[in-house]
């Protein structure tokens, strides 16, 4: 499986897009915007120099979110500069995804970003796409994956990533053995399931925990290159509380989908061999694992590390022991939109192995065994939210 | 008619796209090559202390194109380098067109074109998009007009653009009176014509030349901001050589192409006042008209200004006086070679006005009408290649 190819959201409009599902996406924006704007207050009152600020978001998707993020960040930049008493710096805004992603819908969108940030200023005169208060506004779409080099040496100060990095650059490999330097990679053994589980062996465990210290720390690697010392980076993506891989917050998604399509294969309509050969290319991280790499790779330190729980319909949960009731309609109704905003998230990975003409079906299925679930239960998400600096 | 969403070449792969029918497009790259050379050598002997270059491509388009002019820039710049004794500099390479162009087909060509580069050079330890001989490569895409700021500040060292300047920001208004400061504009006289002919009246003639005056000047000023002082621009585009704005071979291809639409107009199949009501947003100008725009603006010297005739299935003609003699079948078929090179640029024009479904009709008859001239006729287009300096 070539994640470069597959890992795209549901491109267009339609009922199953990722443009209309994607507020649980949405709402993981908006939770971390606290702690983004401390970063960018921290950036500019220490870089009061800064003449031209470069900015990326990495996993930009395409739909309403894709231009929610930079936003967010051009506002938070332009409402902090009077208060810094300083010009608002010309922004150099990169929208980062893979080279799949639906970049031309984010485009058809861009005028009336510029148009946006015009308007606010009551500025019709200026050239180009001056976005009020004195500075420019430049956006570019940069296509490509985040774990490797994407941005020139030096060229950014802030990096923005939300959703995106709980997805990894493949699909572990499973047991590495070097023999005279030779490295043999064997398939995963994960049998009846499509990402860790109770019952997945112990070195399905160690396969995707050193995939993602492997990811994360050539992702580090790759941004110390391209941020200026001093430069932050706010990342926010699906992790996990507890140090157990398998716990519920971090990979019940996967199980449920799983049982899905088990009882597919046990009807005879997808079959099982394709199951066992499907892992998915994501990792709930813990907060010590990402401690690991970030110390590991030495080029960054954290400012503030958080995590958050997040309902399956991507509401913010306050109290830690609040539960959710919900009357068995509600918890079908719930269940048919958190199948839907699985599905506009994972249908192109599942689609090469199990065929297009079975996701109505398997999401049917999906929709009811999720459902039945959050009627027993108060299923969540732990948001990690990351804060780091640029050591240099 | 908003030039913004309907200046597009015909997308996607199929029979009548851009991607099939551009192989004029690629002759114009060609022919413009030598001058592109010897501005990026005058370029880096000048200037040997860039560590990061700055490269732009206007009005890129999607197809086989988009990516042969920075290939090219690409290669030339990486062997350039070891005859100048120097490192090859860290390249920037951004791609522009209107936000309605087909930017994710050139994003799905991408990693095959960084393949390519790293290959070259049999490095496949490197992080990233290195191409080779020590210089890395990044790829950004710009959505916007150029008839506008796109980049930063002093960020680009070479800006090139081919096919693509002969096209206006929007249509020219007509008659232009200032009273008591208000600006008045009322639609262009052209009946039965979709661009400047020998019928048209001398205030459309007029309109056209201040458009492109207008227009250029903008472009000049706003790559002024962007290049750094010594930057270059090589530029190639449709002109003239005869300071009449009606000569054949400036626009004799919408004048068949009126021709066409007139005889379905005559038939009931479209609109005339349809045809009365629609310019094309182009103009081909004169070097005389360019020069002028040039020197008013003042921000750049002209380094060369070449002009070249290219026949209109796109092959150079090396003696001026050169008549291709054609058989009627061969005429013919050159006849519908050309209509669809046409096609595949303009219709997304012509489609808002005279709808979608008439199109293939319409073409048919620009294709035998076109036919029919080249039996009779051996027409060519004018090629203004110029290569500017930044002065500064």
């Amino acid at each position: 499986m070539e994640v470069m190819r597959i890992l795209h959201m549901n491109k267009g409009n339609g009922e199953t897009s990722y443009a209309k599902n994607s507020t649980v996406q949405s709402n993981i924006i908006s939770l971390g915007r606290r702690v983004m704007d401390e970063a960018l207050k921290k950036l500019m009152m220490s870089n009061s120099e800064i003449l031209s600020f470069g900015i990326a978001d990495l996993g930009c998707s395409s739909g309403p979110n894709s231009l929610l993020s930079i936003s967010n960040i051009v506002d938070t930049i332009q409402n902090l500069c009077p208060d810094l008493n300083r010009p608002v710096p010309e922004l150099r805004v990169s929208l980062n995804d893979l080279p799949s992603n639906d970049f031309n819908s984010i485009f058809a969108s861009l005028p009336e970003f510029y148009d946006r940030l015009k308007k606010r200023d009551n500025n019709d005169e200026c050239l180009g796409f001056d976005c009020g208060r004195g500075g420019p506004c430049f956006v570019s779409a940069v296509p490509g994956s985040f774990y490797g080099r994407l941005f020139p040496r030096r060229s950014l100060h802030f990096v923005h990533s939300s959703s995106s990095l709980h997805w990894l650059s493949q699909v572990p490999c499973g047991d590495v053995n070097k023999e005279d330097g030779v490295v043999i990679t064997a398939g995963l053994d994960n049998r009846g399931k499509i990402y860790l589980s109770k019952t997945s062996p112990k070195n399905a465990h160690k396969a995707y925990a050193l995939q993602f210290q492997t990811d994360f720390s050539v992702f580090l690697r790759s941004r110390s290159e391209e941020l200026v010392p001093g430069g932050r980076m706010v990342l926010s993506f699906l992790g996990r509380n507890s140090p157990d891989p398998t716990t519920e917050e971090c990979c019940y998604q996967w199980e449920l989908l799983a049982q899905a399509l088990m009882s597919m294969a046990r009807e005879g309509i997808i079959k099982e061999e394709n199951i066992d050969a499907f892992n998915a290319p994501y990792y709930a991280a813990s907060p010590e694992e990402l401690k690991m790499a970030i110390e590991k790779e030495g080029s960054f330190s954290i400012d503030r590390l958080e995590i958050s729980p997040v309902d399956w319909e991507g509401g913010s949960i306050s109290d830690e022991s609040y539960d959710i009731i919900r009357s068995k309609p509600e918890a079908l109704a719930s269940g048919r939109r958190v199948a839907k905003t699985i599905r506009a998230v994972v249908e192109p990975m599942l689609e090469p192995t199990f065929g297009q003409n079975v996701m109505d079906e398997l999401f049917e299925r999906y929709a009811k065994i999720v459902g039945e679930y959050m009627y027993v239960s108060s299923p969540r998400y732990a948001i990690i939210i990351v804060s780091l600096i640029r050591i240099g």
